[in-house]
């Protein structure tokens, strides 16, 4: 085999990483490769939390050929003790000759460390190699310590002209099994559904990662997890009835402060868990409150917001979107149909939303766009 | 040079006939090649009407050498005597020895009388290499023919979450310097440029095709021809003072029957030209009368369709939209901004209106979506 270069070896980390893009949470997702003589002597990713890092399932298999072997690692090896000891340490001990790292540890608190003690080791570090794909594995992760708070992906099933549902909330199905099953896999990369009451109300959607429908290998194992459903509940009209109260996983119902306590209780004994947030300037939940809970208290890391236009809007125009997954089908259903987003005061040209488009491709027989807001200053903390 | 499948020289014949896509109006676009011992001894297309078809300028280019040569024509060679003769005379004349016809004509008045001239004389027909994209060449032209109405057009400006213009009307400008020449060359391209009066009192368009905007070498030649200007305009509110009245080329104010004599003189000094049409089933001129008389009267093959919500949707409902041309800015202008189609007592979801996409491209910033309504039968004649 050909002498390869280091950026062959990160892309492979990088690879083994992704795998753990549906099981990792809260933790982010990383890969290790362990390279001597050209040749890789040991390799592995995160898988789970509470499970090894990915540097320890690599040094296992490696064994004894560890020793002067650089290891490629996406993220900066923790220095911290956790179930399997510091992956720093264990790297040195190892007796790793040098470390390619993608990127630091994004908390402000750890950043450097980990680097800072295999370099004490007298082990060379470089850092930075493949740093953007690196970053590009954890949105979510990154986000929480950077800006304390997830990362938003909005998701919307949309008309080409524009429209969301009928004027009488019925929209099943805009789009073909292929775009929600892409939906299917969006929710279960995600640490949390958002939706809002109304969502619940007219369609009782369940809100869950259904096996069957992510056509995946491990479907069954992904969705052993489900990502916790947060439902914006300002007057608390979540019906006890509600059918995602009755599946596996927990829902949130996030209520304005003064909840009535019988009310609540009554909630909790169908299988909420009744969450009082600050009312904010809209009259309803503060929504940076909310997520900042989200981050500190839930570590929620990518929240997936599946939601009609009044909070897709003020989640919008608060700056709490960060990418959108917008799946156009192709048809039309008229000018009184519900819209994509209400955006109140957005009377004139100036005032529009641009967004950058970073990806439009077919989805079955649908449209799969991926946009951002255009920001000229970063995300409010 | 190898030996060359007759597809290849048909495909040239196309290339050719495609060159005067902006000027044959209201003539087909037409391109013939003349081929002798796997050599190109003549070429030419039809570039304006009342001067030479294809097959006279290939013969002509060709002289002597057309005899026994095979002529590889894109449509029917025509039988009727022109300024120039019947194509099918000048190619027995020339001696050709074999005629490859990629379609008939359209004219069921004249259908195969080109192609029994030619037989008649002992020359070797074929019909039907590369008619698919032949037929491609000329839409309008054979929907006239075929269905008495010009093929329909629509170019609409959006917003990605389907909105052409503010709640006020502003609407200067969505998409971005690239799109607008586009559509600068579809209106380049069509025989006439149809609109609702709002539209014109609003944004007091030219409706005009601008040589500095089409960014073409022969852009001043092309601009010479201006597609008729088709305003409808049911209760003639079109103002006296309308920029397109002072352009260059026609301005056809098409009103309810029982127009006021003198509104009618005070707006024909101004440069319209007034024409009554009977009312239709929404209390607006009848569409399809409109349409059956553009191409009667005016011969008129290609109409593009640039208006509101209102005539866009009735145009849609009448089974009058061929072609869709979405230029889709990467922005999002909220739920009171306009809609792109009113289509009335559309209010279930197996109501919704299908469409085929066509394409999906990269124009500048923006994105071009070419599409057509599904239809289970042919349309209206």
């Amino acid at each position: 085999m050909a002498k390869q270069p280091p950026e062959a070896w990160m892309a492979r980390a990088l690879e083994l990483a992704r795998r753990g893009r549906y099981t990792t949470h809260p933790n982010p997702r990383v890969g290790c490769v362990l390279v001597k003589h050209d040749r890789v002597v040991g390799e592995g990713w995160h898988e789970r939390a509470g499970e090894p890092h990915a540097e320890v399932h690599a040094l296992r298999q490696a064994a004894g050929n560890a020793r002067g072997a650089t290891a490629y690692v996406t993220l900066e090896p923790c220095s911290h003790q956790g179930r399997t000891g510091p992956c720093a340490v264990a790297l040195i001990e190892a007796g790793v000759g040098k470390v390619e790292v993608a990127m630091a540890d994004p908390n402000p608190a750890v950043a450097g460390r980990g680097i800072a003690m295999l370099r004490d080791a007298g082990i060379e570090v470089a850092l930075g190699l493949l740093e953007d794909q690196a970053r590009e594995l954890n949105p979510g992760f990154i986000m929480r310590m950077d800006h304390g708070r997830p990362y938003v992906r909005l998701k919307m099933a949309m008309s080409l002209d524009g429209r969301t549902a009928m004027r009488s909330g019925e929209s099943q199905w805009i789009t073909g099994p292929e775009a929600r099953r892409e939906v299917q896999r969006l929710r279960a990369r995600a640490s949390a559904v958002m939706t809002g009451v109304e969502s619940v109300i007219f369609d009782n959607s369940r809100l869950t990662v259904r096996p069957d429908q992510l056509a995946l290998p491990d479907a069954e194992a992904i969705a052993a997890r489900q990502p916790l459903r947060v439902v914006v509940d300002t007057r608390l009209r979540l019906p006890q009835a509600a059918a995602c109260l009755r599946e596996p996983g927990r829902t949130l119902a996030v209520a304005g402060l003064g909840v009535d306590e019988e009310h609540r209780q009554r909630l909790e004994e169908a299988g909420a868990e009744v969450l009082e947030m600050p009312i904010g300037e809209q009259g309803r939940v503060d929504l940076h409150a909310l997520l900042t809970h989200l981050a500190d208290v839930e570590q929620i890391n990518d929240v997936l917001l599946e939601t009609g236009a009044t909070l897709a809007g003020a989640m919008l125009d608060a700056g709490l979107v960060d990418e959108m997954h917008f799946f156009m089908a192709p048809t039309l259903l008229g000018g009184e149909a519900r819209p994509m987003f209400e955006l109140p005061g957005l009377a004139t040209m100036d005032q529009q939303r641009p967004l950058d488009i970073l990806d439009i491709r077919a989805v079955g027989r649908d449209w799969r766009i991926i946009a951002r807001p255009q920001r000229s200053s970063p995300p409010k903390a």
